[in-house]
């Protein structure tokens, strides 16, 4: 269904070709400061048609509280958010009511309903995350105020380039200004600029730059490894002439979080994340701490040893656990990792059936992101704030209601 | 909480010291054949002590039905199951009251609740998964036989060494058999026979057997490549002998799942199962069809093209989607894997601190598994069942709610 | 919280001078017809300004439905639903923020959250109950064209006149016509005119009517018993002079239920709908069946016998129980009433405590409703089809999960 | 289904002849004192057998706490409780297997499930309420330590025996000594005894009282009000002399219950309230404060006034309300009353149908109560202290969530 959250309580609606996106937050706690301003930042970090490497829609997202603040402050009701849809094509989608696309929800959904929104899969378009990221800005902004949690998400490979591994946690302003190059003209002798540097699409450093070299061209990798930023973007571009898509890889990092987060058995921290994280679309796998590669680890090297006690509370060294023992936050980093499959929908031809079962040929037409990343990180990041709000208002609830903490 | 499920609602109670590991399970259809010998026989899969390579705690695990059924058919209530805890020496675990384990869930429950059963982690004990796979049996018998679903798991790696890519479907049976190994005298000039056939301890295949080889050192390994299965066993062995752990993975097919089954948004297919096998405890990440690996991959290549229709539906060849579009069924085989960590209990000595913060050396006494994955197979086809069942019942109530479908 | 239910899930945002009330209704069933109209009838009943009866607030509530249809159909997927606010007055409010006016949230809500609305008690308006009616019509249309059902619901008392026992069953137009009254001028003989008929104050009926007598004030008391009708319209008319309020019951009928809908234990059909009517603001009180005075009975003056079989089905000739057997529906009609207490915000002057615990005299400005009732009817309604709808969809499940029904 | 509450979550299962009785109960707070003793005072006092006005059954009841505790100390995790049924008489319900009691679920759980437990209603049983009155004294016993709140319920009418009005409040042990009467010889010249004063049936007081008159026939009515408590018990001897059943109403008092407990919209304290306690077997009606006898007060009379403020609360003198103002507790004393229907199961001849629809004398044989009031105080207190339980979790949360609470 299309809610979320046991005491934060997400519930969203909204096809992409509808007359908006909404969503109700309900839990959320009465005297935080709260504006359209403060969820727009991140709405905006979503947004398409921002770089030469998303989609050219330009859909604004302008978002407006309908409810449950006053004067610039939650009330403790549920508050609603609208995002009217602007800059609707419907007809880009036309030949996708014939035949759906391979790899979409198109076929799934016309399966499932017996009928199908214009606009193909429904509610499966990437449209509809900006409910996510309009509600989890709000949980993050209460989470930062009272607990002082940060949760910072970044790109981490593109296809088969990754970063390589070092720092373990970076701000939200490195990632977005790291991540954030401009495209130089060829004759430059460099193919990319960021903070002050220039790059081949090697990555490799350069300084032989010829004057008039900028363009408008701004890429947002959202990769604070520029070397890799710079490989990524420049796959991208080629992808992108190719008419196709690309995959990869963010990593998500939260700090700060209280321990005793995160519920015994089936409501583990890493359970609920994982269920949010495979719910964006286009996701394919979740892996928390040591991961798959963990598996080749013995125990003893596995385990991450306690090696001073701070504050009440033993710390490790390693963090191989991810933030989690049991499925409880230990005080440590959450870290984890998200699997993104390339988008489905393209250019290219494609072989395929109609919905009849007729062999025809597809080469989606409209506008298509080819890499679509750097826009799912504040999705994550929203995401991972709606799970961390749930367990939070959990466990106050619990601390609270024990005797000797009266 | 130790609650899953909405429509299928799993709850389950208990510590691994307690009298008795108890679950309900609420809305099972009635009038389904059930008897506690349907529940017994995956239960016993999950039985420590089958073998050489997991502990050897011998728990028996015999599961009553309280209620919810009689004469041997549902009810429609609630069912009620008990497995009564036995064979308990809670002296095996006084050290771990003043020294928390290093990557296990004692420090964490100390945290969070205050409060900690002698055993140590409480409800993030193993034992705590009898309960689900209790219920699992259930839902999969239902599963069975009103879809014809074929939930089938096994191991796929073992450490580093990995199952060569081959056929993508097994059935339970293959995987218990082939899985299954008897350890050689030394002597013999074979190591392990599985199926007729004798191999040496890399996995290659040798006929040099001498006579009155055979031991009682029976090893379940899950793993249907036999030659893996051998390699997997020895390193295993060896891991053991060192009183140390190794990790692994599994691999869960679903076959003859109906198209339609999953809800969009927060409760994709995957998004559910992702929830499900993160609950599991000693899991680190989860991946469907193309996973991690399709993330290198171009949307070219990554889309399943319809190919042909049958029965009505469209079919494709490639299966990089893993049986979901939009987090919905596609009808195609539903495929996922995931990451399990070495176990943390080992009794090697580790150097961490007590409870106190005092640096102090950890040797775990009692009874450890070295390498718990065949002991997951029947806990991950289990909650897979949960899942699926729970989606199940979803989408029959919308297809009976159809005016069109009256 | 704001949501209600679970296989159908309402949630509602919105108070009563936010920009607008927003609902999002989850689980509808796709390729049901349904536009903005089909909404507006109900949500029209339940406005106020209509009669001279309810307050003069004229804030015509036109419904948008934001997503979740299209071409006139429901595509599955959340309807989201935006009643924007007009007409709002917020001055009429101003000296309630230093006065809790008595029986009104005003107090629990500041309480409760530390903060409050400027209308007053925030979420506790029966500006909320907007949301209510129109998704409640929704799943009431479905209702009726998949099993036929119909709810009606009529004012059965107004202060202390009760409608005398007669009819079992009325029509929604009965309820709307023969609830309608118009005043007329005192000079002409009589005070009332309904359906062709003349009434003096007290109910009865008189021929002498001189001319010239029709005044423009229509009295809706949806009380289809018309002498009722007339002297609860009359007593309203006293105490809306004396700038005070009244309360009443009201009367709901479920027609051609199926049976086998409600589930056992917590969720019975009747405690599910007394949650749902305990909901609406200003209710006090449940009855389903026999009710409070059926207390009084013997156990075989109540039990309703079984006295002919029709289509499979056990009829009985009473119905004590009001429609459910164990919370079950058992085919007869479901039967219930609510009880409706005089509404809190009065204009007469009551000597009360401001916040800061100072003796002080309220006399409460603005719009305020001496008499509710008739607009509760439609929101009793809606109610009823969210309780009914759910039930259905479980019941549906069910019955399509068991094999033998296959 | 058989699971109640959000945040304080109890789930039960079992059948009246099926092994046992089976709750859960998860969301307790971790450190409680908690041993079966605590819930056997609660369990016993709904016990039948009790008192010549009763059921003769002798269940006994013994809880056993089979998880979720240690050292008589609540650990945090859920705790799972077990009653095993003892004293089956199975056959006594044989004729009802083709026979359908009139009133009782017999017929509707057929219809329902197309299958039946061979004691008839399976879940609709009385039996059924041993779970609920097992896990609501937990929460009573941690409302209690945590807040001071007192839940005490009684019998305020039998049949048309009203309670005159008087005190609103009582303690349980004045519940359960002043409603508890002593059958004396009719030779005595007085008819029952209670606390020290001899009593005629009409209710009342003689002091002319033979020797040797003591019977050993103890009558717990739970009315405090001993004049009417003899008048009940006279009646119910009555009823029971003609195999009849008689019912009547109980009233609830929750004292010392903190303030803005309760969820504004659809779960407000009296809308959970009405659903826990119509979910309660034989159950018709609830009222809460001035109830249906407050629809006919004006809201001059019917507000309650804020008259003094008491550590910083403001404190009414009347409590119409009932202790909640727009759903949310007022600081006032919650009062509401439950109507209870005569029993289903008489042994009075009754001429109904069977399940073919074959007109047939129905005498019910077995053990019945012909008045279960008594019985069914200890489940409304439980009832309602799951409910309160379940709020005040939920604010607590909530205030903990507060950055000006930090």
């Amino acid at each position: 269904m299309s809610t979320f959250g046991t005491y934060i309580k997400v519930t969203t609606a909204g096809e992409s070709h509808a007359k908006g996106i909404v969503a109700i937050i309900d839990g959320i706690p009465p005297q935080i400061s709260l504006t359209e301003k403060d969820i727009q930042t991140q709405l905006t970090r979503r947004r398409p048609g921002q770089s030469s490497i998303t989609t050219s829609r330009d859909e604004k997202d302008a978002v407006q509280i309908l409810c449950g603040t006053e004067n610039g402050y939650t009330l403790g009701t549920p508050i609603a958010l609208l995002v009217p849809n602007r800059n609707i094509r419907p007809l880009d989608y036309k030949k996708t009511n014939s035949i759906p696309r391979p790899g979409h929800a198109d076929y799934t959904y016309q399966i499932k309903y017996g009928i199908r929104a214009s606009s193909g899969g429904g509610r499966s378009s990437a449209r509809e995350t900006i409910a996510r990221v309009a509600t989890g800005t709000i949980v993050e902004k209460w989470l930062s105020e009272r607990f002082g949690i940060e949760i910072v998400c970044w790109v981490s490979s593109g296809g088969d380039i990754r970063m390589p591994h070092g720092r373990a946690r970076w701000t939200r302003d490195e990632v977005d200004s790291l991540g954030t190059l401009t495209a130089l003209d060829p004759a430059s002798g460099a193919d990319y600029f960021c903070e002050g540097i220039f790059y081949k699409s090697d990555g490799t450093v350069t300084n032989s730059v010829d004057s008039k070299w900028f363009t408008d061209d701004i890429i947002h990798v959202r990769c604070p490894d520029t070397p890799t930023a710079v490989k990524i973007a420049h796959t991208v571009k080629q992808v992108k002439g190719e008419c196709d898509s690309m995959g990869g890889t963010v990593t998500c990092v939260c700090k700060n979080v209280p321990t005793g987060m995160g519920e015994p058995c089936f409501d583990k921290m890493e359970a609920l994340l994982a269920h949010a994280m495979l719910s964006i679309p286009a996701t394919k796998g979740f892996e928390i701490g040591s991961g798959f590669a963990g598996t080749r680890l013995r125990g003893s090297e596995h385990n991450d040893l306690f090696v001073h006690k701070e504050d009440g509370f033993l710390k490790t060294d390693t963090n191989h656990a991810g933030g989690t023992l049991g499925g409880i936050t230990s005080g440590q980093d959450i870290v984890f990792r998200v699997a993104v499959k390339p988008v489905s929908t393209i250019g290219k031809a494609q072989e395929t059936l109609d919905f009849e079962g007729n062999a025809t040929v597809l080469e989606a037409k409209g506008r298509h992101d080819p890499y679509v990343l750097p826009r799912l990180i504040p999705i994550v990041e929203s995401m991972t704030a709606l799970v961390l709000g749930d367990m939070a208002m959990c466990q106050l609830a619990r601390s609270a209601a024990i005797l000797e903490n009266m």
